[in-house]
């Protein structure tokens, strides 16, 4: 008999080996299950979660504004909307949950409540949401390591994305902020981290370094100012996915629609 | 002092009078924070929830397959979302929540529970969303006066709007379906509705004869197969939603994106 935690274990292992793939992993950001349906009907087997756009759709604002019960919740119904969207005899859509930096769970209740959304990985965010501020390296190391000994401890082993936030948050003197970013970069790697996400790093150049600089898969965020997806795939970039950006595409086109009714056009 | 019912009672009441303005009372529809966000910071001071786009969102299936609890609390998300939204020294948005026919609730509790979500008015649906068979005029009218007076008993006043659901669910023979639904929407206004609603009603000649047909405010949902927001409002149409259309327009633009994405190009 398979029971629910071997599944998560052979999802996660699955989704593990994505991010070693000769091409991207490419993961659109779903915020509800209506959203995580219609990705899933255009194709894609693995999708992440934004928390931006989930907390925005909640009526929350970003930073842990939403209460982690809610968050959890809302991942419950991606993943279940994701599931119900797939066709039958297909391996289960994998899906990765945007928690920030955990809410402020011990590790071993941040894989519980992973688990029991059925999200197989997870990102991990070095700094802190309402001050802004960086984490220590030390302190998001032992953090990561805590969540990966949680997830081995609990019998599975979720992907986890350490996010590096010193282009985001503008981190120190710009002139050596590539190094420092790639250098926690490693550090995080060492401690188990799967995957490494620079968010906001963005030009080509500083791209194609980190990947060739860092022993490990790299998450970029695809924006307008980023380079091409073909571009992303030829620097070797591992895993792209696109925050809050889909939501709000989708929030531009209601919009328009309220724009085109108020001017007496139908929607 | 200003109690929270002094407040839903003003409201209401404004939302009321919105429904006798020469103007069409344009509402579109909304399904959680971001998307009443969205409507509010594009003028619209007035909302209604679609509870099929709610119901997608969340995950369950149309036809009064989301639990009430859920229901209520997107209801009161989507309160919450305008107001946050609304700019200071505006009246506050007014919210109309589609709660199908009620979830099984007394008109007590359906009272409460709107008035506790913030919402002003509702929708009432005369057919069994399990079966797709019409109710009894009678037991509809019952119904209809059994919220009115309990709304009273309340001490506030909700604005009914009587769905009249002979076209959608193509109530028997179709030359007799537009007298049919005129004799229904006399019954629920003379039952103390504040507006009708022939749901799927569509074609202009019928539209105009409702209006003239029926004595008090027509809803229509607007769709691709209506006549313009312009000619509605000729044919005097009082009110005008648009059910789960908008949220269509939102999932078709993520749907493009995610299309653009499979392609190699950015979102």
């Amino acid at each position: 008999m398979t029971t629910r935690l071997d599944l998560h274990v052979r999802n996660a292992e699955r989704f593990r080996s994505l991010h070693h793939d000769a091409l991207p992993l490419i993961l659109p950001n779903a915020w509800d299950a209506a959203s995580a349906a219609t990705l899933v009907a255009g194709g894609f087997g693995a999708i992440a979660t934004s928390s931006g756009a989930i907390s925005r759709s909640l009526g929350y604002s970003d930073g842990e504004g939403t209460p982690a019960d809610e968050m959890f919740a809302a991942t419950a119904r991606i993943v279940a909307g994701a599931a119900a969207e797939r066709g039958a005899g297909l391996p289960p859509v994998l899906v990765t949950a945007d928690i920030e930096t955990g809410y402020g769970l011990s590790a071993a209740e941040l894989v519980a409540r992973l688990v029991e959304a059925g999200a197989v990985g997870c990102n991990l965010e070095d700094s802190d949401p309402r001050t802004g501020k960086l984490m220590s390296a030390s302190e998001q190391v032992d953090r990561i390591r805590a969540v990966v000994r949680a997830a081995h401890e609990a019998g599975t082993a979720l992907v986890v994305n350490a996010r590096v936030d010193l282009h985001v948050r503008q981190d120190g003197p710009e002139h050596s902020r590539l190094e420092r970013s790639m250098a926690r970069a490693r550090l995080y790697l060492d401690a188990g981290a799967d995957c490494v996400f620079p968010i906001m790093l963005s030009d080509d150049a500083d791209i194609a370094a980190y990947v060739k600089g860092v022993p490990g898969p790299v998450n970029i965020m695809a924006r307008a100012t980023t380079p091409s997806l073909r571009r992303l795939a030829e620097s070797g970039v591992a895993r792209v996915t696109f925050g809050s950006g889909l939501h709000r595409v989708a929030l531009t086109a209601l919009k328009e629609a309220a724009e085109r009714i108020s001017r007496g056009e139908g929607p």
